[in-house]
């Protein structure tokens, strides 16, 4: 798990010709599906994007890594090959608790089982993406994930003693990313 | 990861005296640590229990499988040999979008993993716990993670075509949990 762990870093910039199939998306929807849900309600629904015209629109709704000021997004050839939308369905129940979360784990751990990466993206213009999809009124949109082929190299540091978590880019675009210590999140141990 | 996701079902009754070291609480915490945050922000902290009084003060603030209107939760003996309480530190935000159900299912993944199990625990009486673990009021208390050697059998079940999701247990103490299959949850492809 920690090696499994340690490798999902949250990927921006894909091999975007690399195909990634349905049963693959649907893979991962099914380890979300089998994971832990607030009540046992499963309110969650997916929309899976494997289509490049699709996939195009999908993109436009997104924002990215809101820390680099100086980059709007991975540029034509490097992006997503895939998507899962992450839906909640108002029909079961209006709080979706952390649930978005768990299913998020399960699928982006399951992609970089298969040699895939994948980035959360929580920053989407939702009006525009549900008139995109042909989303029902009662699916919100809780967040997106991206998938595909990585094609970056994600590196871990210590955080440094400002405190600053923001991550950034070297010169040869290698992605930093400042991580609290163990010792610095246990509240009652060190 | 369909092996590992499949065997982490919510177990609620364990082998009570099989300890549960710190070191791998610690480990579990980590798995959490490295996982995916919310802009980085990583505003998570973790309070972690393997000691017997202390465990009893955290049981005593919990409230155990809401379908089972005749179980109260494990009895003595049965009880979780340890817990990771996760908390959101509004020092660094008053957001915690979904972080906790990641840490929760990576922490989960990794019990699994080490031959335990646990279960996420959202009823909790937030005031009292505070106050038996003397946290400070910048930390809100988003959930429990219960943790131990599993002394329960769970399986999944498909959901009826009454849609019922209530967990149930038979006549063997077998825990029963209705599914949702993968073509009702997957919106355009089935």
């Amino acid at each position: 798990m920690e090696q499994l762990i340690r490798q999902n870093r949250s990927y921006r910039r894909f091999y975007q010709d690399h195909f990634l199939a349905v049963d693959n998306l649907k893979y991962f929807v099914n380890l979300a599906r089998l994971s832990p849900s607030a009540r046992n309600a499963q309110p969650l629904k997916y929309y899976i994007s494997n289509d490049e015209p699709v996939n195009a629109k999908i993109f436009e709704c997104l924002s990215w890594a809101g820390y680099l000021k100086d980059w709007d997004g991975p540029e034509e050839g490097e992006r997503p090959s895939a998507y899962i939308v992450v839906t909640g369905d108002h029909r079961v129940g209006d709080n979706f608790y952390c649930d978005h979360g768990i299913a998020a784990q399960s699928i982006l751990l399951g992609a970089v089982e298969k040699g895939f990466g994948g980035c959360i993206i929580a920053s989407v213009d939702r009006q525009k993406l549900r008139e995109h999809l042909q989303l029902e009124q009662q699916l919100e949109i809780l967040l997106v994930v991206a998938l595909g082929k990585p094609k970056e190299s994600v590196m871990l540091d210590n955080i440094g003693k400002d405190g600053d978590i923001k991550y950034w880019r070297d010169d040869k675009r290698i992605h930093h990313v400042p991580k609290r210590q163990l010792d610095d999140i246990v509240i009652n141990f060190s």
